[in-house]
Order: C-alpha cells, then sequence, then structure tokens
C-alpha cells in the first residue's frame, strides 16, 4: 500500500459539555495540526498516490472553513461536542467529499482510505482512519 | 476507526544479554518517549474515544512504575531482557490491565485495541500494537 | 553560560483587534506549547540550574492560571491585544515574580535571564528574553 | 504485532516528467528522512524483532546507493518518474532484498512486513507498506 | 527582546567544489527547512513584533525565488559554493532587504536582527544571525 | 554570526546525589538527544564554518566514550553530579580540546564558540554555551 501525507493546521475557539471534559467545559481553543493521510494500492501512470499540490489545497480549503472560528456557534456541529475525534471526523468528511466530488482530480478516486490525524498540543493527538468504500467504512 | 493517543516518558537503566546487543550488554539507560494509542470503531455519547485525563493518569502510572529504576533488579522482568520491544509490550498489558479493570471506566472497556511506541533515541523506536479481545491478539 | 528549559503548554481562545490580524480578528483559539529556559552562568553545589521539579511546578501553575479560558475575558489582559508575543512575556513576567518571591528555591534566584517561547503552529512561534535584573532588561 | 523503526536520510536531484509536476519538472533536489519499520508477529529468544545494528547499517548502506546523486541519471529509474512514492517502494524493495539475502541475519527472515516513510519536508511524506511474503504484498 | 519565528521549506539541485565535501562534490539536492526569527526590543501598538502574514510571505516569496532549481545554474551564486551557511546568509539578506524596502510595512523597519536557520536534515543545520543596522552587522 | 548544528546521542545509566533530584536519585539512565552548535562570525574560502563531516566525527567519538556506561563508575565524574547541566559542560570541554587539538582541522581554530544542548526528553533540555577563547568563557 502506498500512501501521500500533507500536514496543515487550524485555529479554533470551543468548548465542550460534560463533566468528563473538566476546564475544557469552558470556552477555550486549540490550534490543531492537520495530517492527511491518502492512501491507494499502485501508483498512477505518473508515479504518484494523489496531485499533491490539489490535495494541499484541499486540505487547506477544509481547514480554513473551520479555521478562525468559535465552533460553538457553526452550525455544522450545532448539538454535538466538537472533541478532537469529532473534527478530525469531519475533515475526513470533507476531504472525502471533496475527492467524490472530483476537487482532486479523476485519480484521486483510486485512493481507496484516508487516515486524518489532529495534534492537540505535544502530548495528545485523535485520529479517525476510514475507507472511502461506502460498504467497508 | 478512531484513535486517540497520549504521549509520556520514562527514564531507566538496565543492561541486555546476548552477543546482537554489543555495548549495550554494559550497564547503561535509556528515556524512552512513550505513545500510547486507544482505538474504537464509535465515539461515546460525549464524543470521544476515551477519557484522555484518566488515559493519562494511567499511562503516567504505569510509567511512574518503571520509571527511575535500574531494571535488571525489578523481579517483573526477571531472566528478560527489557528491550524496548519487550518495554513496549509490558506497558501494553500493564494498560491492557488497568481498562479490564475500570481504570479508565466503562466507556473505556470500548477499546479495541491500543499500540504502544517508545521512542529510544531520535533514530530508533519499537512498538506493540494488540487487541484487546483475547482471541484476536 | 548555562541553561535548562522545560516545556509546557496551554489552550485559550480570544480574539485580535487591529485590520493586521485579519480573519484572526474572529473569536478563535491556540495550543501555544511553552519552552520556559533558565540561564545562570554557573552551576549550584548540586550540580544544577534550577530544581527541575520546582521549575515544572511552576510553569505548569502559570500556565493553568492562563488555560481553558477566553483571554478576551481576562482583566490581566483588558484593553490589550493577547498576541503570542503579549503572552510570552506575560508568562515571562509570572515566571519572573515567582523566582523573586522564591517559589523556586533559594537557588534559583541566581538565575540572571529566562527565555519564554510559545509555539503556536508547527510553523509559527513567539519569544520574550529577559534578564532578571531590573536594570538590564 | 511488534515493530522497529529506523531513521536515516538521503539527499538526491532529480526533476519529474508531468504538468502535474508544476515546477518540480525542473531540475531540483531533495532530503529525505527515511522510516522504515520493521514488523513481525512474535519476538525472538533475544526478545528483539530484528538485530537493531544490522537494520540500521542495511538502511544506511541502502540509502547511500541513492545519495548525492542526480536520480535523472541512474540507470535503475530510467524511464521512471522518482517521485517520494517510487522512491519509498524502491528502499522497501532494497530492503526486502537485503533480508531475504539475509544481510540482515537469520533472524530477519521472520519480519513479516516492513514499512518505509520518506519525509520530503516537515509538511509532506510517502510511505510504502508491504508484506515480505509473495503472496500477499 | 521579543521575537517571531516562522518556518518555510525549499528544495533544490546542487553541487559543492572542494575536496571537504567528499560524495556532495556530486551534483545532489536537498530540502532547507527554513526558520525564519525576526527580533526588536519593544512591541508596536498592535502588540506584534511583525505583521506575521507579511513576514509568512516575503519568506516564502524568498524561498520561491530559490525553490526547485539547479543552484549550479543561478547567476546569483556563481563562483560561490551553495553551502548551507551560504543559503542561510543568502535568505538573510534578501528577508533583509524586503525590510528595507518596506514590503513587510513601516513598523518592520524596527527589526533589529533576523537569525535564518536552514535545517538540511533530522541531524544537522546551520544559520546566519545578524543586525539590520549596517554598523554593527 | 554563522553556526552549524550536528546532531548525536548518547544511552547512559546514573544516579544524582542531593534531595533535590528525588526518584532520580536511584540508579536509573537517559538517553540525551545532543546538538552540538559551532559559531564564527566569517566562513572559510569553501563557505563553511567547519568541515561537517569531521564535526560530526568528534561529536560522535565524545559521545561514544560517554555512551552505554554507567556514569557513577567513571573516573571522570568521581564525586560530581552528572546532571543534564554538568554532562552537557563535558561534552563541551571535550569538543573544545578537540578542536584545540586540530582534529577538526586548522579551519575549525576559528570557532569562536560552542553550545551543546542535551534533551532528555521530550519536555526538558540543558545546555552550555561558551566561548573557545580562555579569557571570555
Amino acid at each position: 500500500m502506498y500512501s501521500v501525507t500533507v500536514r496543515g493546521h487550524m485555529m479554533i475557539a470551543h468548548s465542550l459539555i460534560g463533566d468528563v471534559f473538566g476546564p475544557a467545559q469552558r470556552l477555550h481553543g486549540a490550534t490543531y495540526i492537520v495530517d492527511v493521510e491518502f492512501r491507494r494500492p499502485d501508483l498512477d501512470a505518473d508515479g504518484i498516490v494523489i496531485d499533491i499540490g490539489r490535495a494541499t489545497g484541499t486540505v487547506h480549503s477544509v481547514l480554513a472553513e473551520l479555521s478562525y472560528r468559535n465552533l460553538d456557534d457553526e452550525p455544522a456541529f450545532a448539538g454535538r461536542n466538537t472533541t478532537t475525534e469529532v473534527l478530525a471526523r469531519a475533515v475526513f468528511d470533507r476531504v472525502a467529499s471533496a475527492i467524490a466530488r472530483g476537487d482532486l482530480g479523476d485519480g484521486a478516486r483510486a485512493v481507496e482510505s484516508v487516515r486524518v490525524t489532529l495534534h492537540e498540543s505535544h502530548i495528545a493527538a485523535a485520529s479517525f482512519d476510514g475507507s472511502l468504500r461506502a460498504t467497508s467504512r
């Protein structure tokens, strides 16, 4: 299996609901360093997994939609905790949609799975790793 | 699949038996930067894989039991080489036991697998990745 | 010159006032990975710059006072932008005060200067480096 | 599953053919920080995955064959783009051959799979992850 | 003293002349991870050292002029070895010129010194640290 | 001012004497990731601060003399605590002696100062920064 990983970041405010979150129930924020890994079993005719320029552009666009915002006010997350895990999934879903729409080119449709990792500090991270095939996610 | 990773470290002395270890047969030591990744297919009602506060506390407790010690004198490792690989497994076993005992809360029992990575320097690491289901480890 | 550096982090929400900040004028947030470096020309009788346990405790206390908060609501920063630079200075001032109060022990008073670096992402950081001598800061 | 990872690097010049590569169609170069992960389900009698000294030696030899060269002139890559993905596979194939030849010792033949990751910058990487069993690569 | 550091990178081909360079006398290449630190003793009215957006833009422009090129063919370096040290100085000079021209805004003229560090691998780096005052560089 | 930095590591056992060290009074160990920075105001005729091959060789030799040892048994440290600070100074002194002896070549005698940093974990480091001129260290 081949993979390509690109890195970006986003900076957000939010609060989390539930005793389990302790002081993170207060309005605070985070920088998430975001790694998006694209995987496929074979390379295309150019010898690549994906057009890394387009992939980087897509990742930056997805992160820009979330960054410099208070996620408590974002309709997309209404009624849900925007934990690092939930945000990893949100980035995954948006990247998967971009691939399905063809934003990363036709070749990108050969990508079989994607892993999104959000590093919230030097000592904690969360990820979502999923198939792009509807039947096996 | 979702995952959450927390980082800690331990500092130990030990020696290794066997020609394959060269100068590491002498009493020496290591700092291990330890990453523990917890995985499960779905999030709980709070939107998390695991209570990260409890997970961090458990990892720190497990590492504190090993740290600032000469592992050559620890009964738990009598007759065995405390290689980075063996120590990765030891941390895994102790974290798995803590989950089974309920130390990380009832929700943590939904964790399906754990990966423990010990970075012994900037150029070498070892890991153990195992299921928490007895039948598939 | 000798130095010892300890690392911690804080997670905050804030907004910044001024056109220069672009989208960061909106309420958002950041994780700051914080390095505090303590310097002195000679070591004490134990062979150290500072009691690293106490230094780490002080740094964590200072960061805990700022973390998991919306800095827009903190009286300490009323009327000021909480840029990374300003926060680096705020951490410096609080660490300097702790040293002056003796929180890090009498030996810590031999520390001549401190550098505080806040990493706000993998591609940006700010720092404040100052003397602990009133005349030369 | 156990694993051991060793890190090395190589520095090469090359150019890439195809519009998708944009400015990288020009002759340029890269440092690749290379992580090679060796995996097997059980440890040997010494408590290790692989002789890390030999593994490091093999990885360095493989990288030395590629490093400080213009890959456009290397017969091994004639007619092919030396993308990061292709180079990850080339390192994999050479490490796999070295294991098969016994260069890493008889024990190394128990290694079931290898993952090679090339970090081309702080924001991009590619990898090839393959089985050493002919039937399942 | 306050500072702000921004990171970028460039990927180049080159060869070096002189026995001291060993295999690096052959045409090869490098990725340089580039940190540019801007320093000044006081903050401006916005609470910043420099407009980080403009600083990042300038650093990226300077690196783009050098990246994806064979430096052996660049007139700017004719007759000179493009060692990591020389390239650190070249980036410094170009950033200093941009500040002097006002590309980073009038406020940036208060920057007193700049440090440019090029990381050529995980185990080697070079830097140039200089004043922006003609008399004291 | 120009600088070149090379990285190596060492793995040692030791114990520390004094209540301030808490659990580190027990026999334990550490991996130190070691950065040695060489500085001089001008480059030599080849465009370098120092022959990086020789510098790396010297640093590795110095670290090999200390590594894979119990420092409690080393005569060089008899009666002294081998704190990270003391070890940073010990590495500095040995590198300075190597330069003075000419081990790094005649050109290396132009190096004016050296900084040695030992990273003992992801959250703690110590350094010694000194002049190579007897009068100003």
